[in-house]
C-alpha cells in the first residue's frame, strides 16, 4: 500500500446520458489519506463501495455544476451517511442553489435530524478562488466554460518542509530549539562561531504534487494559467473531431481541444473522460488526443491513477 | 424469444443500505410487451440498460413508499428521458407526497419544459384498489404494514377469449356475425335447427397470469387475500431468523415470514429479496423460507423470471 498515496480512482466516464457500460461523473482523490470526492452522479455511492473505499472517509464533495449528470447521487449519499450514524461534518463545495435544492430535499423526506451537519460553501463563477486549506492541501476553484454556471478545482500537495540531515545534528551538536530556523532555510552557527550553510544541514524536500480537474467546458484557453504545469489533469472530451461543431454547440470538448489545453499547460499527464454515448470503444478519443499531447489516456472506471513522489 | 411474455427482471435486490454487489429495490415486469417499472432506486436507469430494456417502452412507474431506496433513481431516469427526447407520457402511481417532491426538484433544475406529460396516480394507502387497466393487464394496489405509508401491487393478466375451433366453423358453415357470441359462450344453432354446443365450438382460453410484489413490510396476513394463488410472489425478506427482533421493531419481514405468507396465500413461486448488506450469501435467507414453502427462491440481480402460459 502506497504511505504516501496522491490516488484519483474513476467512478465514472459517461456524460449525461449514462450507458450501460458506464456511469455519469464521479471521482475520489486520496490524497494522503484525505479522500475529497469530485461530482457525484447517479450511482456515485455504489462505485465508492465498488472501489473499497469507506463512505465515512469522505468528508468534502466538490460539485463542478448542476447538470444531473453530476449531482443526483447526492441525495442517495446524505441519506445513506445518515443510516451508517456519521456525526462528522461533511462540506460540500458547489452552486448556491444547491443548499437550496437539497435542503428542500431532505424537507420532504423529514430527514432533518441527519444527526450530522452538512455545511455548503458556494463556489464562485466569476474568478479562481481557494475554498479549502488545511496542513497537506490547498485546493482551488476556477470558471469553466459551459452551458451554466460551472468549476474546475485544482488540488496541491502543501510545500513539505526540508529534511534535517540526522548526522548533521550530532556532528554539529545543533540544539532541537535552532531546527525549526533550519528547516525554513536559516545557516547554522556553532559555538564556536563557524558558519555551517544550510544547503549542508538539509536534504531538499519531495515536491508537491497536484491535481486539476476540468468538468463540463468548451474549448477555453483561460483555464491554462490555473491549471499550469500540474501532474495529472483530467479535462472532459465528450466528442471526436467529427462531432467539432456539436462539441461548441453543446459547449463541450473534443479530445484534440483537450489534449491542447494539456499542452499550453504543460501539464504532465493528461486523463480525458465524460465520454458520450456513441463512443463504445474510447481509442478513438484517446488516438485524438496522442495526436497532440503524448501522454493522454481515456479513462476507465475502477481504476486508479497515481503520482509517485519525487524529488 | 418468448412471443408472449410474463417475465421479472430484477434490478435490485438489497435493504436501505446498497452494498457493494447489491442495487436497491427495483424490477421491471414485461406483460405481453408492456413494460411496468416497479420502485426505482438510485442507479436504476443503469440497470434497465444493462438488461437490455429501452428506456422509452417504460410508461408506468409503481413507487411503493417513499424510502429512498425505492425512489432516487426516478430524478435522473425522468431526466434521461428528456434527454432521449421522450414525447410520451409517463403515468407515475405513488403517495401523493411525490408529485410535490419530484415537481420541487424539476422545477430547481429548471425542467420544466420536459417535452412529456408526467402523470401522477396517487395511491390509496387504506384499502385495496385498481390503478391501471387496459385490454391485457389490470394493477391493483394494497396497503402493507411498513413504518410509513407503504402499498403491494398485483398485476393480472386480463382472461382471454376463448379460441373458435376452426375446422367446426366450416363443418356447422358458421357465419362471422355468430362468432362473437359463441366466444362469450353461446350454443350455436344450425340451419337445419341443430343446436351445436359451446363445448364443442371452442378450446379453453390459456389462463391468465399474475404476479404481486410485496415491498417493504412486517408479517401482515391482511395481504393474503390481495395476493391469493399467484403465479410469482415477490415478498420481501430483509431478515433471517436470528434477526426476528429486528424484522419486528423495523417492519421488516423474515425469510419465513414471507415463505408463511405465500403458503397462506396458495402462490405458486415465491421470490425474496430486500436482501439486508450483512447477508453476503442469501442462500441462509433461500433455505430458511424453504422449510415453510418448497418453492422459494433468493432473487438475483439481472435474472428474468418467466412465467410460461397454461391450459
Amino acid at each position: 500500500m502506497d504511505q504516501m498515496p496522491f490516488q484519483l480512482t474513476i467512478l465514472g466516464s459517461s456524460s449525461a446520458t449514462p450507458t450501460s457500460e458506464r456511469y455519469p461523473t464521479a471521482q475520489v482523490l486520496n490524497v494522503l489519506g484525505q479522500f475529497f470526492l469530485i461530482d457525484c452522479g447517479e450511482g456515485t455511492q455504489h462505485q465508492i463501495r465498488k472501489n473499497n473505499i469507506s463512505l465515512l472517509k469522505i468528508n468534502h464533495i466538490f460539485i463542478s455544476h448542476l447538470h444531473g449528470d453530476h449531482f443526483f447521487g447526492l441525495i442517495g449519499l446524505i441519506s445513506t451517511l445518515e443510516l451508517m450514524g456519521r456525526k462528522t461534518d461533511l462540506h460540500i463545495y458547489a452552486h448556491s442553489e444547491l443548499q437550496k435544492y437539497t435542503t428542500s430535499q431532505i424537507k420532504y423526506l423529514k430527514m432533518e435530524d441527519l444527526g450530522y451537519q452538512l455545511i455548503f460553501h458556494p463556489l464562485n463563477f466569476k474568478k479562481p478562488q481557494t475554498i479549502f486549506e488545511n496542513k497537506k492541501i490547498i485546493v482551488k476553484s476556477f470558471p469553466l466554460n459551459h452551458r451554466i454556471d460551472c468549476c474546475g478545482f485544482r488540488f496541491d500537495e502543501q510545500k513539505r518542509e526540508p529534511n534535517i540531515i540526522k548526522e548533521q545534528i550530532n556532528r554539529y551538536n545543533i540544539p532541537i530549539r535552532a531546527i525549526k530556523d533550519i528547516k525554513e532555510g536559516e545557516d547554522f552557527v556553532t559555538e564556536t562561531g563557524n558558519i555551517i550553510l544550510n544547503s549542508k544541514l538539509v536534504k531538499k524536500p519531495l515536491k508537491p504534487r497536484s491535481y486539476a480537474f476540468c468538468s463540463d467546458t468548451c474549448y477555453f484557453e483561460k483555464i491554462v494559467e490555473q491549471i499550469k504545469k500540474v501532474d495529472l489533469l483530467y479535462h472532459e472530451a465528450t466528442f471526436a473531431e467529427t462531432e467539432k461543431k456539436l462539441a461548441k454547440k453543446t459547449f463541450h470538448s473534443t479530445a484534440k481541444q483537450a489534449a491542447k489545453i494539456a499542452s499550453l499547460a504543460k501539464v504532465k499527464k493528461l486523463l480525458i473522460g465524460h465520454f458520450s454515448a456513441r463512443y463504445k470503444d474510447t481509442k478513438v478519443l484517446q488516438n485524438e488526443a496522442r495526436t497532440i499531447f503524448r501522454n493522454s489516456f481515456a479513462v476507465r472506471e475502477n481504476k486508479t491513477y497515481s503520482i509517485q513522489l519525487k524529488k
